[in-house]
């Protein structure tokens, strides 16, 4: 692998160094190696589980930089190595740059893509990384009653919900501070936070801005990440306030039921595609299946969004996944509607994680 | 390209549309092309600013997800995107992924790497990019002033800092969470933010932790990004408090004699491998040459770090570019000292955006 271990989680869980420029990892006959820059190297050596680690420089990084610039000067760099380990075949992630591998490619080696075997592994959890998932869980929480108790405790004038502190119209952006201010005191961090209201929240990942409106429903989605152990959480209730249309109502309650029937069939041996068609069965059954337009759920880990995939296609399901179950209804002249809670596959069915409750009128 | 665009920012900044899962851009016979999951529909066409917007169940992907699994379906959907569009020839960014690469390639596709023009795009800011980078580079010196004052109102009680507020240690956890909470009121986001002191800012990408002391340097390193419009600032300042050392003090004033040697060699024309020779240049006749081990700067944008590359190889500077100055001194015996601007570069030198002073003791 050759990347940036902020972004690629399959990089910092092979070797537990968070940095925010391309290094390389490879294993070779059970060892394994980063190549780092070496303003990295002291790092590297305090932060990594790796204990093989070079730099840039030990294969004349410089040298070749100003001979044959950036690009071929990195590629010359992994030839030299992989010669000198006497490498000669290399099986890559599928999302290995194609640029590098053609080079590599023209330089002799076999590259081969292949499904990654750390994606899967990242999927079954430690119980040191349920432990992180749990102690995010809490502050996602946290973060997510401060949210509604700020639309409960507003008042409602003109069909407008009024923050109860400064009189003014609450807003969107209003209620998503709030979350992350709570979440900053908890050392999370997080970005996309959902408070979409009225038919705005029709778009699932409509991030939601301006007056907050009575009668309405109110998708709050939050899934903040631990600064430190870099594990998320992931959430969603929907609330409103005033007198919510029957329609509306009548969504809420199909989307609660097919969480249920859902989290029903969640164990390990379960498929997540069966997940799915159990929440796909519920809306079928009341006339809302076209309304539900994405997946059940998903894996979190590193990665908020990650295997096994709780919907068509979905694998089997293994004790210590930790996924989301999701459902929702989104129709344009209503609004949305979802409910997500997070679980941790067992042999049995799941612990649930999420411990809010699901009240849809606060 | 076919990605994420909170992870890629070519494509960002192609489709101006934020997703956290992967979509794909075609640009073809002039025209550009969005392929996204049907549940993305609703907001793509509100938000991105192409017209041709299709989705992944155009292509029957849930057959082909049936038929073939995940992995396969997703090329033949590209495949017959290609197919329907009468291209045979594709030019991909040198980090398209190479497992659809080979895919397409055994469909009969023309795939060649190339150095994404976007990027070079990019690294040129229009007016209302800067206005952006404007933005958020006030609320980073907020940020910072708020970490400086913490710093400059503590009492020294054996060596150790004491918070003016609560009396106990000042850690670097402490101030990084003023800073973030500063941030978050600004509407910001910020990962990796440095607090660190004494011998730990040694490493340059050390985080820090714990109690802060005085007579050493404490490096804080701050990149937050506007959370609506995406982009990002830079900057680091180094502080001390009580009497630091004389060799402390001697690295100090070099590196800031280096930083302001590279701010009056840019200009556009000028390349980014001059600007950071007169920071070595330096640091050279200073003596401490093997101390600094990372380059001068980088440009900032979409992403913290873009080009121009301001470093060995660097490329010819251009009017808009907005790039860090950041020369640095790391001696793993005394500790770390960097100083960080952010400039826009133009035609007779550089705007720099940073207004915090440059005062040591603090």
């Amino acid at each position: 692998m050759i990347d940036n271990s902020v972004h690629n989680q399959d990089l910092y869980y092979a070797a537990r160094f968070l940095a925010p420029d391309q290094f390389l990892y490879l294993r070779s006959g059970g060892e394994d190696i980063l190549v780092v820059p070496e303003m990295e190297l002291g790092r590297a050596r305090k932060e990594s589980r790796i204990s093989d680690i070079r730099t840039t420089s030990d294969y004349s990084v410089i040298e070749k930089l100003k001979q044959y610039g950036r690009d071929r000067a990195q590629s010359l760099v992994v030839s030299e190595l992989l010669h000198d380990e006497g490498v000669t075949e290399v099986r890559v992630p599928h999302n290995f740059p194609v640029f590098l591998a053609d080079e590599l490619r023209c330089d002799g080696f076999k590259i081969t893509p292949v499904q990654s075997p750390i994606r899967k592994l990242r999927s079954v959890k430690t119980m040191e990384e349920i432990g992180w998932i749990k102690k995010i869980q809490v502050c996602c929480e946290a973060a997510m009653q401060s949210a509604i108790d700020l639309i409960r405790r507003a008042r409602v004038r003109r069909g407008i919900l009024i923050d109860s502190g400064s009189d003014q119209p609450l807003t969107s952006e209003q209620v998503r501070t709030a979350i992350e201010r709570t979440l900053v005191d908890c050392g999370c961090e997080s970005d996309g936070t959902i408070v979409a209201g009225g038919k705005g929240a029709a778009d699932p990942h409509n991030a939601g801005r301006g007056a907050l409106s009575a009668d309405e429903s109110i998708v709050i989605d939050i899934f903040p990440r631990l600064k430190m152990e870099r594990y998320y959480a992931d959430m969603t209730r929907t609330v409103a306030r005033g007198s919510p249309s029957r329609a509306l109502s009548d969504m809420y309650k199909a989307v609660l039921d097919a969480q249920t029937a859902a989290l029903e069939v969640v164990r390990a041996g379960t498929s997540g595609e069966e997940v799915h068609d159990a929440a796909c069965g519920v809306f079928e059954d009341a006339g809302y299946r076209e309304l539900f337009i994405h997946s059940t759920g998903h894996g979190v880990g590193l990665d908020v969004h990650e295997v096994p995939h709780i919907g068509i296609g979905g694998e089997k399901l293994k004790s210590g996944n930790v996924i989301t179950v999701e459902p929702g209804l989104y129709d344009p002249e209503i609004g949305g509607i979802r409910i997500e809670d997070l679980v941790v596959v067992t042999k049995s069915g799941c612990e649930n994680l999420t411990t809010i409750g699901k009240r849809f009128l606060v």
